[in-house]
């Protein structure tokens, strides 16, 4: 008899990894805790559609568990291989099959890098506007598949609001064509929407269709330092209305981004280390930083929204910070890798959402929860969706063994506080392997039993990345 | 044994009807084949989510198939009781339960008519972005379940972009709660797309959460006519990057409407009897007309864009005609109307959608089929989505038994025609009893299956709305 590896190894020989030591780089994505890592029994790198449907065939004969991967970035273990199965990886996938210029639409293989997309992009004065700030690293399947959510969301939507089309291969090997060049559908039922965000669980994406986005010509960034959590959550409130103030509406900035004022000098002094500048100003009592940014089609429609954004911020009390927009938005993208360089795997990536006008009570009450745990706690994110990394870090008096029991009790009281306040514990980086053990208390139990339907209508044998997104 | 009936009248006596003629204005929503109605065997009016899980278990145990109902607005006779079946009409449930006008989001019933939640909202400075231009009779639970598109969508998308949160009820009486007041959300499978343009076969609605958009407070409209249908959809292409002509995309319109010259000539003619204005301007030889709105916050922006715009239709050979911008609208809303009353129930409604590029092909190949087949034939709709409204009327020549094979053939080589263009036959009214047959040519067998596999998990028995939507 034989072995689903020799067969593997058969159908596609040039596509396998089977030894340890090239397989360990496959064992983790940037999921922080590594308790949640796992070598895979093999790696497949498939390079076709017609190799991904012919590998899902073996696995379905073999009840082999299958963990489609793109570009490892991922931050809850979502892309880790379930015990005895494997990892089948679309890095090879990576093609821009077609720019389409006038429908303004593309066509890509899973594995294309966002930021390469935008290279493409970028001479044609368009781009995909629901990528993430992980873009020189994350792929557009795994976008597509975790849902990922990006800085200018605020404006544009995430990856959803995007994607037109999906070729997608079950776990019999079937293929799914859904949606396609079209802006508009209602033939059949709308499964499209349902492989986005899915985490890999009803299916492996071989091909994307996008929408495209005119770039806009002009771009202009704010900084404001506030003396006071309530007085920038305020200002958030202003600037999701165009920045009205007592005022007909106006255009909605581009990105509301949130950095607590701790977190902000400690990424700023590590960014600047001769002072100066935003270091100075972001000093102390400044609680709390907001980053707005406007998007225009001239210099004079530019100004105008810059100057409405600047009165909501200065109105609630923000003083504005000077400073190039690279340099601004530099800081903000610092901040989660300062956050990591604090305390390595002793830390937690949170990204709870709440309605967006519950951010000040989020923030306020987490930082609350902070102190009763005595976890120090970064807190920054999408203000303008509502969505809220609050990053516990472990504090050097604890011990490794301590932290984990330490850690599992405050993520039970952020997610409380999040779904007491209309909200819920993932807004962007999904359930993966880490949060699945959350889930049942965050959906309703006849809802979370219509989505196990669901799954079990595409997967019978639960092959497809067992142990991800549903207990 | 009591009979279903005898139940019902025990469990909801005030919100039931079972004489005939009660039950007649229920046999028919707005399609136009009159033979697709039928006569329920009741109509159940529930006022709240108890009343209609109370009624799901019932129908469960008697496997009684329930057809739920909106406006009745739909033009594909999707709201039509099944063989021996009810109608559940939701007319009752028309409360707006909350405006949350800090998150810009809204709380209501289904049987919310779209234009009264309109009127709820423009004091506000605020409105709901993805209605239908049926607003006046349409209720948002149809918009929902039909995922109807408007008048607006090239700007703002259609229902699906505007929902966050759907509370339904299932063939078993369950209570799905999805989504909320959120703009993202991963926790969990993505359900609640599934539901919007499932045209009632998954679960009825009882409760609906809607983004709200900030009202422009400054439209402009443009109406130009081509001496050539490929002039008026080469401006289409422009007018999607905003007005752009070898320059840095702007703004996209919030409406690019196509009518073609000789039904913009009768509906023209029909609405200014004396002549002159709208109706001169447009005399032959106009082939094409083209209505392009325009929304800013100033009187400044507003300039700038329908200059930019008024180019790309002139560029393009368009004429621009004069007239107050409600008169312009009035013409393009006429034109349903106006088919209507040339043919009464001897037309048939079509909304096929195609890649927006393709219009251009679209319309002129639908010409070209209307011809051969000796058809008149009304063409006009969403030219920016590439949605497009082309009916068949049957001439005078034809008697009405020669009608349906005519009709028939004339269809299926339509759909065929939009499919080969990378479209499909239904953009926005949805496939309903009318348009089931042709389904299974439209969508891949696999893709086809997947879609039964899940609409046979929310529904195991067919109860909900059988005959509808899927072969």
């Amino acid at each position: 008899m034989s072995t689903w590896k020799d067969e593997l190894k058969e159908i596609l020989p040039d596509r396998l990894l089977t030894e340890p030591a090239d397989c360990e780089r496959y064992q983790r994505d940037m999921v922080a805790d590594r308790t949640l890592h796992r070598l895979p029994e093999a790696v497949v790198l498939p390079q076709s559609t017609e190799e991904v449907r012919n590998l899902m065939r073996l696995a379905s004969r073999h009840r082999l568990p299958v963990t489609p991967r793109g570009g490892g970035s991922g931050l809850s273990g979502g892309a880790i291989a379930a015990p005895g199965g494997i990892v089948c990886s679309l890095e090879r996938m990576d093609r821009v099959l077609e720019v389409d210029e006038e429908n303004l639409m593309a066509r890509l293989q899973p594995g294309v890098i966002t930021r390469e997309l935008d290279r493409r992009l970028e001479p044609l004065g368009l781009f995909f506007a629901g990528y993430p700030m992980s873009e020189e690293i994350c792929t557009i399947g795994g976008n597509v598949a975790t849902n990922a959510g990006g800085g200018r969301a605020v404006k544009y939507g995430v990856t959803a609001a995007h994607v037109l089309g999906l070729n997608v291969v079950t776990a019999s090997g079937e293929l799914l064509e859904l949606g396609g060049k079209r802006l508009k559908d209602v033939t059949g039922l709308n499964l499209l929407p349902l492989f986005v965000g899915s985490e890999g669980t009803l299916g492996i994406i071989t091909e994307i269709t996008l929408r495209l986005t005119p770039r806009p010509s002009h771009r202009g960034v704010l900084l404001a330092s506030f003396p006071a959590v309530d007085l920038a959550t305020a200002a958030v409130g202003a600037l999701r209305r165009g920045g009205a103030v007592g005022e007909a509406a106006g255009e909605v900035p581009s990105a509301i981004e949130y950095i607590d004022g701790a977190t902000a000098r400690g990424a700023a002094a590590e960014l600047w280390r001769q002072g100066g500048g935003i270091v100075t100003a972001i000093a102390s009592p400044a609680e709390a930083i907001l980053l707005v940014e406007a998007e225009a089609q001239s210099e004079g429609e530019l100004a105008g929204h810059l100057e409405r954004y600047s009165r909501a911020l200065t109105t609630n009390g923000g003083k504005l910070l000077r400073g190039s927009d690279a340099e601004l938005w530099k800081l903000r993208k610092a901040v989660p890798w300062w956050v990591k360089r604090q305390s390595g795997q002793w830390h937690s990536v949170e990204d709870v959402v709440v309605p967006p006008a519950e951010v000040g009570a989020l923030v306020r009450r987490a930082r609350t929860l902070a102190a009763k745990a005595q976890l120090p706690v970064a807190i920054f994110g999408h203000a303008g969706d509502g969505n809220f990394h609050i990053n516990p870090m472990k504090p050097p008096q604890i011990s490794e063994e301590e932290w984990e029991p330490i850690l599992a009790r405050f993520l039970t009281d952020l997610y409380q506080l999040a779904r007491s306040l209309g909200g819920t514990i993932s807004g962007e980086h999904g359930i993966g392997r880490k949060r699945r053990r959350y889930v049942a208390d965050a959906i309703p139990a006849s809802t979370l039993a219509a989505m196990q339907a669901v799954r079990l209508a595409f997967d019978p044998e639960g092959i497809l990345n067992p142990g991800v997104l549903l207990p």
